[in-house]
């Protein structure tokens, strides 16, 4: 293994077999196994098959009973519902995966996709905004679309009603790609099911959901940081206060995209959003030619030869991992203490343990103590 | 004469008698004596009188023929006409002037005033926007001039149609201040008559025009410098791009002032002006409570005692004096050289040859040339 391949950031290489490919998508589906770790288990067990080997006794070691990696049948399932779909999975690491994507630490490893899957290759700029946006908001929706799809531009949206519908469409020529909450094949909401079949053909739909699953509310944050993510700028052309548009615009932020917001009337209630960002430092933005002149460089984003490894922003969760470990020893400890040792939030904290258990690194005592695995 | 008084930017002593204000008057009346050649004379001079009975000779020096100082009648038939209107000249470098304004390099000397001029030692904010607004710039115009009058601001604007009408009313009885671009008892637009009463009887009228002026196109854009002069932050609520309020703004700007703008949908082709200067750096006004924010700690601004002389910053046309006078000597060269041999554009260049002419340190000669006086 190169010392390229260890650096915890860098993209695993992709599968390479039959089997390969059966083993990356069984390890993602098995329980507890989200992109962080999945990207560990790769990097830490050299293969998808060893991973899924060790998981059952590492699961054991972490307190976890009665753990079972994702049965066969379900990647079968899984696999069978795509073909129909016409769907096909994109591997992290391999060449037709966005490269935008692998700057991020919980990038999808595998992403289901249907339609144009070239459109992952051209410069795109995302467009979001409120579902029930005004005929107003629709319209400079429709017209940002049309005229950064006229110079090149690919829009990423969301599949939602309201902007996203009215970017979707002024973009289906040019180049539109539309990432789906619940799986690929699952079109939400109804009445864009003409839309989702028209991007099909034209355009490119994506998901990093099993096959048939059902679009729920933890689902949405989850895809907004692939719509970004995808996105060299996020452009929120209507929204509310508080509306998941600006949770978007805030990941997007966090990932180093620009972010630009289309400004409205104080009076607006569905400009508050949008000039909130602006007020926040957002680009204000009147026209197509606002948000080009926003872009960085093409070399800042898509000229990383593809051997080049990325610059090694270390995720933060290794960093609380090392801080966990570092804490605790063989004497248990109470979680409580460890909460107010380290630099991290309960938030943070919760999801760390349960990698670290996982892991086999640490584990549980009765009464809420931790320690290190014997 | 004290150091103090010889510092280019302080404020010159008022003048203490009768004589003293009447050539005050007649100084700054007289031909090619604006605000800053008028500070210079009365620097150089001492006083008033002696500038008035050195100005002839400073002419015929400068080779400006049959030069006259005002005569008396035209200050008299002026002192008549305010007391009929009411109005008192305030003094630059008097306790009644507004000690904003004395940072300004060309500060109007003397100020008309009628109403109460105690409203000038109150922190104030200009509102402006356009003469054609829009209901909801009006009432965006409204809302802010009432909430902010209500915290203690006093609200100045320029009299006109539109943004400025609906400020002068919402700020009627909390404090307001017009400063006329003509005389201060010349009533313009005539729609605004009973408004104009209105502010000299509850609030405050300026103008450094003489009385019975008629208002001018060019007299607006140096009545815009004492608006935003008057005040710690200039609000444009309404404007369209390459209006006048985008001018006052950049006056503002120039003056370091606060400049803040109220958003508007890109549709919105009155909102564009506002849009332009968002996009450059103004900030984004939802509220009078986001005009408070961004104005400078009251230290900044008002807390200078006023025995301490104002920051030095050195007046650009005096840089060019010193670079013209450098450059000249006693053998004639043309003006096009000139300009070509300092960091200066024409429109900078011919004020400051006629303010060195006026001071009979240069020479014009026939054909364009010019010389250093003998």
């Amino acid at each position: 293994m190169t010392e390229e391949q260890l650096s915890s950031n860098h993209p695993p290489l992709p599968p390479t077999t039959e089997e390969d490919r059966f083993s990356w998508l069984r390890l993602l589906r098995s329980r507890k196994v989200g992109p962080a770790t999945f990207r560990r288990l790769l990097r830490e067990h050299g293969s998808a098959q060893n991973a899924l080997a060790a998981l059952p006794e590492m699961a054991r070691a972490a307190g976890i009973e009665g753990y079972e990696i994702c049965p066969p049948g379900v990647i079968e399932a899984e696999l069978k519902a795509a073909k129909a779909a016409k769907a096909r999975l994109l591997y992290l690491g391999s060449a037709d995966f966005p490269a935008a994507l692998n700057d991020l630490n919980d990038a999808p490893p595998m992403l289901w996709a249907i339609g144009n899957v070239s459109l992952l290759q051209q410069p795109a700029i995302a467009m979001v905004g409120a579902r029930n946006c005004s005929s107003l908001g629709a319209r400079m929706a429709r017209g940002l679309a049309t005229d950064l799809g006229g110079k090149g531009h690919v829009i990423v949206s969301g599949l939602a009603r309201g902007i996203d519908t009215a970017a979707h469409i002024a973009a289906l020529t040019s180049g539109t790609i539309a990432v789906m909450a619940g799986g690929v094949d699952v079109i939400y909401p109804a009445e864009n099911t003409e839309l989702a079949h028209n991007i099909a053909s034209n355009g490119l739909r994506l998901s990093e959901q099993p096959m048939g699953v059902t679009p729920q509310a933890r689902h949405f944050p989850r895809r907004n940081r692939i719509i970004s993510g995808l996105a060299q700028a996020v452009v929120v052309v209507e929204a509310a206060a508080k509306s998941g548009s600006l949770i978007t615009a805030r990941d997007a932020l966090d990932q180093g995209r620009e972010v630009l917001a289309v400004p409205g009337h104080p009076f607006d209630a569905r400009a508050a959003g949008c000039n909130l960002l602006i007020r926040d430092g957002a680009t204000l933005v009147r026209s197509a030619e606002d948000v080009i002149e926003a872009l960085p460089q093409k070399d800042d984003l898509f000229s990383r030869k593809p051997d080049q490894p990325p610059a090694p922003a270390a995720p933060r969760s290794q960093d609380l991992h090392v801080q966990i470990l570092e804490r605790l020893g063989p004497s248990p400890i109470a979680e409580d203490q460890l909460l107010r040792d380290i630099a991290a939030s309960a938030g943070e904290l919760g999801p760390a343990l349960v990698d670290l258990e996982l892991d086999g690194r640490i584990q549980r005592q009765p009464g809420g103590l931790l320690s290190l695995a014997g």
